[in-house]
C-alpha cells in the first residue's frame, strides 16, 4: 500500500502550490466561453507538481487529473487528482476547498487523501483505517451511528447542481432531515468521515471529485455509492452516509431520480 | 476607543471556551419545542466568559448577548455579543462559525471583532481601519472595487432564510451575479471586508448577528445597510457590499421586498 510518508509529501506539494495563490487577486481564467467555470493558476500548477511527484515515485502507475487529463489509464494502479476541489470556494476566499489525490487498483478506490492547506488539515486512508491530522491534534476518523433521517445532518454544495428530477428528489430527502448545510464541496465528505455530519448528496460529479474521498469514507465506517447503489468511482450522482442503514433510508428517496 | 489588546483578550476567551467543545458529541440542546434551533454548551459558556471580561474591564457599559439578553442597555456604550454565530456550522464541524463582539455608542456600531478560533483567524476594527490576523500572516482589510453585478460574487447562508417575497427578490439578484456561495454565516462578511467577495445578502438577522461586523465592513471600505438603505444595527434584512456603487445596484433588486 501507499506509505503515509508519501501522503505527507503530496500534502506538502499541495500546500506549496496553493497557499501563495489563495486570497490573491487576478488569477482567475474562464474555461467556458458561455457560463462561468473558473480555473486558476493554482489548479494548474498544483496538478503539475502532484503529477511530477507521482511520476517520480510510481513511474508504472497511471494518472487522471482534472486539468491535464489521463496518462497511462490502462495501468493496474491509477492516481486520480483534483488539484483544487471547490474552486468556487477558493476564489471566494472560503477555506473549504481541498486538494484530492486518490489511488485506484483495477478501478477500485483503495487509498485517498484530502488536504486543506490553509487550515492545515489532512484527511487520509491508505488501507489501515482513516486518519486526521489538524492544527489542534490528530485522531482516527469514524462515522457516527445516526439511525434515523429525522436526526440526520445533510450536506450538499448547492441545490443548483441538480437536474430538475434530481432536485425534486433531493428536496424530498431534505425535508426529512434535521439540518442541512450548503457550500461544502469535498469538506462535507471529510466531516462525514469525522462523524460530524450524516449524509452528503450531490450530482454531476467527475471521478476526480470523489475517488480520493471513497477510501476515507469507507475506512471510517461509511458507505458511498451512486444514486442507484452502484460504485461511486465513476462519479455522477453520489450519496455518502455514515452507516449502511442511513444510506439505505436516504437512497430510497433518490433511487428513482 | 477600544485597545487592540482587549480585542486579543476577547479572542483568547472565545478560543478557550469554544475549541474544546468543537467537533465533540452530545453538546446540543434544542431551544424550540417545534423545529430545530440548536444551542450548545459552547454558546452559553462562551457568552458567560465574554460578559465577565467586559464587566470587569468596562463596568459602566451595557451588554446585549444572544443567550442571556440585555443588561445596562440604556448606557452610552453597549457591547453586542454572539458567542457562536453559525451554530449550525459549528454542530456540523464546519469552521465558518465565529465569535462576534461589537461595541455600539448611542446605538451606532463603532468597533467590532470576529474570531474563528479553529482556523486561528481574527478580523477586527476599532476605529483605525479594519485588520486581519491569521495562521499565514496579518494584513489590513480592504474591500475590492467590483463595479458591476455581472462580475460580482454573492454570499448568503441559505436561501431558506428568506420569506417568499424576499426570496423572489434574492433570486432575481442572484441571477445577475457571476457566482454565489451558500453556507457562510459571519464568515462571508469578513471575506467581503477582505476583498474576496462583493455582496452578502441575508434576512431575519438579530442585532447580535451583524453589529460586530458593521465596523469591520465599513472600515474596510464597504457599505452595510438594511434592505431599505437604513442602518444595519437593528438587524433584519441586511445587504453588505464592497462599494457604494455595487450596494446601490444590488439594493435596487431588494428594496421592494
Amino acid at each position: 500500500m501507499i506509505p503515509v510518508d508519501f501522503i505527507h509529501r503530496l500534502a506538502a506539494v499541495a500546500a506549496r502550490e496553493t497557499l501563495p495563490r489563495f486570497r490573491q487577486a487576478g488569477l482567475i481564467a474562464n474555461k467556458l466561453a458561455a457560463g462561468f467555470d473558473p480555473v486558476t493558476e493554482a489548479d494548474r500548477e498544483t496538478e503539475k507538481a502532484i503529477r511530477a511527484l507521482i511520476r517520480t515515485e510510481f513511474p508504472d502507475h497511471g494518472i487522471l487529473g482534472e486539468e491535464f487529463g489521463a496518462e497511462g489509464a490502462e495501468n493496474r494502479y491509477v492516481w486520480v487528482v483534483d488539484p483544487i476541489d471547490g474552486t468556487r470556494s477558493f476564489i471566494a476566499g472560503i477555506p473549504l476547498w481541498g486538494t484530492l489525490v486518490g489511488l485506484t487498483e483495477e478501478g477500485d478506490a483503495v487509498a485517498g487523501m484530502m488536504v486543506q492547506p490553509f487550515i492545515g488539515e489532512l484527511f487520509y486512508a491508505t488501507g489501515h483505517g482513516a486518519h486526521y491530522e489538524g492544527p489542534h491534534g490528530r485522531t482516527r476518523l469514524a462515522t457516527r451511528a445516526t439511525e434515523n433521517l429525522a436526526d440526520a445532518t445533510l450536506c450538499t454544495t448547492t441545490p443548483a447542481i441538480f437536474e430538475p428530477a434530481q432536485r425534486a428528489a433531493f428536496d424530498r430527502l431534505e425535508r426529512q432531515v434535521r439540518l442541512s448545510r450548503y457550500g461544502t464541496d469535498c469538506y462535507a465528505y471529510c466531516m462525514l468521515a469525522a462523524g460530524q455530519v450524516d449524509l452528503v448528496v450531490e450530482a454531476g460529479l467527475q471521478p476526480y471529485d470523489i475517488v480520493a474521498l471513497i477510501p476515507i469514507i469507507e475506512q471510517a465506517g461509511g458507505v458511498v455509492t451512486d444514486w442507484s447503489g452502484g460504485p461511486a468511482e465513476n462519479g455522477g450522482s453520489i450519496i455518502a452516509a455514515g452507516s449502511a442503514g442511513l444510506h439505505s433510508q436516504a437512497l430510497a428517496f433518490l433511487a428513482s431520480a
